[in-house]
């Protein structure tokens, strides 16, 4: 990456403001240049204004947002005592505006959008500059994040200069809601907490073996007979379109993932030759496997089904899955060998892999799409296309990020983010504690890998723990995906995200769990 | 305990029961005896009537509570279809009133306490029989917990006889408020809570090393400089009071903890010589141990604190701590080992244990207390009174138990049920599974097994997550603490906590996590 040069060279200038500032800078993820002086101006919030000549709905959403996020009273009982007419006059100066200026109109939501910008808060005024306006929303998040509420109800931020952009372009987090469906109002919190936290990618991990929430109207009895709960427990058309535009809106990309040929189980209950029959010796065993390879409807199922998919998502990529294909259940089947032989497989079950993974692949490509697979995909040297983005997710990750990048591929890491693995303590710091470029590789290499994901498998999670669960554990990965590679350090960290959590998450209502260990906030969830 | 012969009578009856209607009985801990029929009785909640003879105030704002609890509608969406004037014409009938005969007024809350309880649902009419008001309340819960909402916004019940006690007198959970303070409203859900899992017991670990919010009178200086804040992060009398009126209206005793010497650091802020100074070599190295038991006026400390204490908690019982005692502190510093043989201990440093615990005893006693301590204290063979309640909470319990039942004590277990340390997947099942008569003893021996006690320490827990991270694991424990000891079969439990979760606890507003795998409810939570 272009940018590992510029973010050595601003290191020494990180260390300084760590030792001079230590308790203003809530900021998380950490910039990568932020510059701070003693000098406080002071805000009052009913004077303030967000100011920009762009006309973008996006921005202007954006500041409606801001300006109840960057002005939240510090406790429910703390009343404002400002009036309209109040003027300051201490003699550090006032703050009565951000000027933000956006220069490219360009708003495409993708892999190249881009996230830089300026932030420079002074006595003279405060200006935002962003190449496009999803850089505007990373500094509106940081500029609220600067902003400290007072015991008067009045407000305050310290003359600051913010230089800032993202390590890794693919900052996400995978969100299961097959093991667990989740309600609309939780999701759009999650995403909520994610914007705070500067990720910019929901892969929507919808449907899977468990259940089907996934409302389709070219296949109704896979939802009918999939989901726990066809009325209940799905998401509509309307909801996925609400869902892109909330995450939009954020500058975050919706990536649906489709997950085949295993994690289907719950499809095959209203199509009996969709899965293949597991055999014990010479009888079926009343169990189901993957996707059945040998039946040519079932690409045209998978055909009609990532149509409609591709209607209602409108990112360029797509999330094919591919892992843990169960490849003894496609052995057992006396059918599927039968199928092999004539095909001139033979007994290599690797190759009905490829098979399979090559015909669904084709499909996803002739509907337009670019596609994510987890890495059992090229593990087995199934030929994909060089759009490809392989997700690594298994143990021994340094490994595999050498062995995917060498052959090419663009990567993203998600094994060692894991938020459903929970450990008792502050298990936080393993998240944070993860460098993608923990091998010895090439500046090539590491430029291949753009990113990585948290992921949140809710086998014992739903609505009732998912935020806890997953903040501010995952604001670890955050910081470590967004922040330079040399803001590393654990004891650094550690009160600042104490901090984040009691100054930002709890107070913007998120319920955010303590992982610092004893200790408590100014003012607690609820106060 | 005279009572297991009953259970074994009634075993084959309750293995019955499960086989022949699974789905109703959603009810948890599990009745000692309860037999179902087939037949449903309709009810209409605006018809439905509460009925004694009885002026307990306890039982009639029971009344109020359950006329809510036991008739919420399945979701926020169904509004009842039925109006005053329905007349249900069901073949198998209606039900109007449950009637309530308490026969005894005594209303003392204490481990002498009857919980027992029988309760006749038939299409002739229900009633509810109880020795004591605390029998009633817990028959009140059985009989919520029985009715069913169905999607016409009417309820039912089937015709259902239950005989009901407990295996244990004392179901008690642990809560720590030093660790993190938690919310008074957040303690109120909890204890509604644990009063759906029938406990009994709120154990209330006060204050700790990290903090102090007992808003105390007589040491105003201690709270002050011992909490995390004596404005917003303490309970006062007025609090104290509410909690213990909360708990009483719903059968709960309150026992609080004031454990010492050691877990005392905050204390030592501001008296600067209650904590021992502990040495490296020569010199103090800045740090504090347990408090100095060679200054009388450390006694007169305890005497002040414990009198106040005495005054604002009600029950005869008061649990005095006494683990993890730091003795190598007390060991490196010169003026106790001088006093040490002045006093003729000599260098034997468990002999100083007992010196301070057995003035802290006699303090105890003189106010009238009878105590709980950790089984630190009889490990070392401090001389306790024969009424003293042993709180095993180490590792090895079943040796533990058997030896200290041995030597006569009464005692209550904890060591398997720290709820905080937290493992992935369905952790409850450790809950469930651990029993207390798990060691070759005695009858006599079982006997002193007064119960035990399930312990949220929160370092990592505070009102973000106490509801979601306790629930329902520590309904584990509460069955193996009511129910027989042969209703043990994860099998069976597995489908009911699941049920009690999404039926009871979460449509009860109880923010309980999923801990039985992918799945879910009817009705979600917010739902």
């Amino acid at each position: 990456m272009a940018m590992m040069k510029t973010i050595h060279w601003f290191k020494p200038l990180i260390l300084l403001i760590l030792v001079a500032y230590p308790a203003m800078c809530v900021v998380w993820p950490m910039p990568q240049m932020m510059s701070t002086t003693s000098t406080v101006l002071t805000i009052n919030s009913k004077k303030f204004t967000f100011q920009s000549s762009s006309k973008s709905d996006i921005l202007h959403q954006a500041f409606e947002r801001y300006m109840n996020i960057s002005f939240i009273p510090l406790g429910k009982q703390i009343q404002p005592q400002l009036s309209e007419s109040f003027n300051v006059t201490a003699s550090s100066g006032s703050l009565t505006s951000l000027k933000v200026n956006v220069h490219s109109s360009k708003e495409e939501l993708n892999l190249d959008s881009v996230e830089n910008y300026t932030l420079t808060v002074t006595a003279k005024g405060a200006t935002l500059d962003a190449d496009e306006v999803w850089g505007a929303l990373r500094g509106l998040e940081t500029f609220s994040q600067l902003v400290e509420p007072t015991e008067s109800g009045m407000f305050q931020i310290n003359e600051t200069k913010v230089i800032d952009f993202p390590r890794f372009k693919h900052r996400g987090m995978l969100v299961d809601t097959a093991r667990h469906f989740l309600d609309m109002e939780v999701l759009y919190e999650h995403i909520d907490a994610m914007a705070y936290n500067k990720y910019n990618v929901f892969h929507w991990h919808i449907v899977d073996d468990e259940s089907f929430p996934y409302d389709s109207k070219v296949l109704p009895e896979v939802t009918a007979k999939g989901s726990f709960n066809p009325k209940t427990h799905v998401y509509t058309a309307d909801d996925i379109t609400k869902i892109i535009k909330y995450c939009r809106y954020r500058g975050l990309r919706v990536i649906p993932e489709f997950d085949t040929p295993g994690h289907t189980r719950c499809w095959g209950r209203s199509k009996p030759n969709l899965l293949t029959k597991c055999y014990t010796g010479f009888l079926p065993n009343g169990k189901t496997g993957p996707i059945n390879p040998i039946f040519p409807e079932n690409y045209e199922f998978m055909k009609t089904l990532l149509s409609e998919v591709h209607k209602r998502f409108t990112d360029k990529y797509i999330h094919l899955g591919g892992d843990e294909v169960l490849l003894n259940c496609w052995k057992s089947n006396p059918d599927v060998r039968n199928w092999m032989v004539e095909k001139g497989l033979g007994n290599n079950i690797s190759l009905l892999e490829s098979y399979y993974e090559s015909r669904l692949l084709g499909i996803a490509s002739n509907l337009g799409y670019d596609y994510i697979i987890w890495q059992s995909v090229v593990d087995n040297n199934v030929k994909v296309m060089p759009s490809t983005v392989v997700n690594v997710y298994k143990g021994g990750f340094p490994a595999e990020l050498d062995r995917v990048t060498k052959r090419n591929f663009t990567t993203i890491l998600s094994s060692c983010w894991y938020l459903d693995i929970y450990a008792y303590g502050p298990d936080w710091k393993r998240y944070y504690s993860c460098e993608p470029f923990s091998f010895n590789g090439t500046q090539k290499q590491y430029d291949l890998i753009i990113g990585g994901e948290s992921c949140i498998w809710t086998e014992y999670v739903d609505d009732t723990n998912l935020i806890s669960r997953v903040w501010p554990r995952a604001s670890g990965t955050a910081e470590r995906l967004w922040s330079a590679k040399n803001v590393n350090s654990i004891a650094l960290a550690t009160p600042r995200i104490h901090d984040f959590r009691c100054k930002i998450l709890i107070r913007r209502g998120i319920r955010a769990e303590p992982v610092t260990g004893p200790g408590f906030c100014e003012y607690e969830f609820g106060m």
